[in-house]
């Protein structure tokens, strides 16, 4: 990406083991993420340009010589953030916190969305799937790597309970995802906040109880509504707009909670009143989609949960740039690349 | 209190029952609150002025034919909150939002700093204490109406656990309480954040490990410096500013929490990107003090904690006023009436 609108796609020195514990991977499936529309339309103009691309799957290649749990030919896939495994943090499951971790693309390291990649901490990073590459599961498997992650955290985070309200704002892909997390943890109802018809169906599918396609402070009526007055126990915040927040933390129920996945585009947190009156918990971040993918992988190889429906669109790495350009007018849920 | 700075002792009808559901309290002990020194520095002039007071001791004068669980001679302990006992909120332990509960004071109900108090909902708000109006443990007991409850909340709302690292910010009496019930909760390292010296050695004594007596982003870096560079786990924001608040999450580790108790003074949360990256926890408000009573008073009855030491002056209700301007200039860090 070298500006607002201005995806490429060219080719760039190939991919290598440069450290010892890398991997190199050949990328077979990847994805465009609603977090890589902020940038698409607000990136100042770059002679070096970013790469792009923080989901993907892929076989090894080669490995370097310090690494123990992958080995070539192994089909793998990577979380949105690389990570040592060993960390303080990743002992305690919060690999976006890694001492020793980054992420994906930008200048200096590769992205997701191209046809190899370096991955740094291979035994951190990547977890091998018990899979051939063409899966009928291939779509479902990728969503580990953010989406259904993310979801699954905002769920966590705004405390989701068998029996309770929980309500998913955004009907992105993340948020398609949050539904899916939410009656997975046993959610009584859930509200989606959307008004796209065909995310909305999705929604329905996933389990959204309650649709609510009003805005702003008619939203958050509508949700009061719905919930006795009350508002939802559990608000999965999964956009990131100053909006989205608001009308979050404003159908939450006294002594609930917001599980906030989208990237936040302001620099505060509204309703610091509100929110404080009524024991509100706000509370997320990137989600550590590594520690997951455990406890998820099962609920997808058996077919329990299906959030490869979040891909309504398949793509070549030729056509990414109209990838974006669909994503980013609402045409496609979310865009995978196939290799 | 009719304005700033402007605190009167005048003789009010007399409290008396209204509803079955009340009793009457003749208070024996009150005190003023560091909350109480937010109106009194930017109360605009009142004629009908606001009874003040939310923290008191007393006996059960009379009560209304529906009240059970507390009789005439009670000695009662009142948390600054009053609240049914029975609604959805109250029977997941948080009264303070009761959906039909309220405050002490204002210009409807009587305020604890009175010889006596009109107390609705008393089987759901008050709580008999098992000693006599002059027991040595009336200060201590007294905390349980406010600041230790509330000291308690916010450690539990930063999610203190045994072994860790909490930070209080705050040397208030709500910052101390803060700093017993770190310490009560398990923490290992609990740093203070005060810059008083007869709060310092309070706190010390109360269990603080260190002390940071800088201001902004060199307090911050102080309590990076005492914490591996990482910060405290648990952050307990006992004061409600915008710089406090700017301090706690700056201090607050990857994947901790804030437990924010201080009256929010402004109208957003700051941080909200850094916060968000770090997966930090915003928590709190205002204590259910109520529901801590049973919890807390077995270990002021047994001598294990001492919250009453934060009472450094004694008045009567005569020199209440004298006793608000001392709590503003930090002669006193808090003042007990005595009736």
């Amino acid at each position: 990406m070298y500006g607002a609108h201005d995806v490429r796609v060219e080719t760039v020195p190939d991919a290598r083991i440069v450290e010892p514990t890398d991997a190199l991977v050949r990328v077979t499936r990847a994805c465009i993420c609603g977090s890589d529309l902020w940038p698409y339309n607000s990136m100042a103009p770059s002679a070096a340009g970013n790469r792009m691309g923080h989901e993907f799957i892929g076989v090894v290649e080669s490995i370097g010589r310090d690494v123990r749990t992958v080995k070539k030919g192994d089909l793998v896939v990577a979380p949105f953030a690389w990570s040592d495994g060993t960390c303080e943090f990743c002992q305690q499951g919060l690999q976006t916190s890694c001492l020793h971790g980054g992420w994906w693309g930008g200048t200096e390291l590769d992205g997701g969305q191209g046809e190899a990649v370096r991955v740094p901490l291979a035994d951190g990073t990547l977890v091998a799937l018990p899979v051939g590459p063409d899966h009928a599961l291939m779509p479902s498997l990728l969503t580990l790597s953010d989406v259904m992650g993310t979801g699954h955290h905002a769920a966590l985070r705004a405390n989701v309970r068998p029996g309770k309200v929980a309500a998913v704002v955004g009907d992105g892909a993340v948020g398609l995802c949050g539904v899916i997390a939410a009656r997975r943890l046993g959610a009584e109802q859930i509200i989606m906040l959307g008004r796209h018809a065909d995310r909305i169906a999705l929604a329905r599918r996933f389990g959204a109880t309650d649709i609510v396609s009003e805005r702003g402070d008619a939203a958050i009526e509508r949700v009061r509504e719905l919930t006795g007055g009350l508002g939802a126990h559990s608000v999965l915040e999964c956009v990131g707009h100053g909006e989205s927040m608001r009308t979050a933390v404003g159908i939450t129920r006294a002594g609930g909670a917001v599980g906030r996945v989208g990237v936040p585009q302001e620099t505060t947190i509204p309703n610091a009143q509100p929110t404080f009156y009524g024991n509100i918990t706000i509370a997320g971040g990137p989600a550590p989609v590594r520690a997951y993918m455990h406890e998820l992988m099962p609920d997808v190889l058996e077919g329990r949960i299906e959030p490869g429906l979040v891909f309504d669109r398949v793509t070549n790495i030729d056509s990414v740039p109209d990838g974006y350009r669909a994503m980013n007018d609402r045409e496609a849920i979310k865009v995978m690349i196939e290799f």
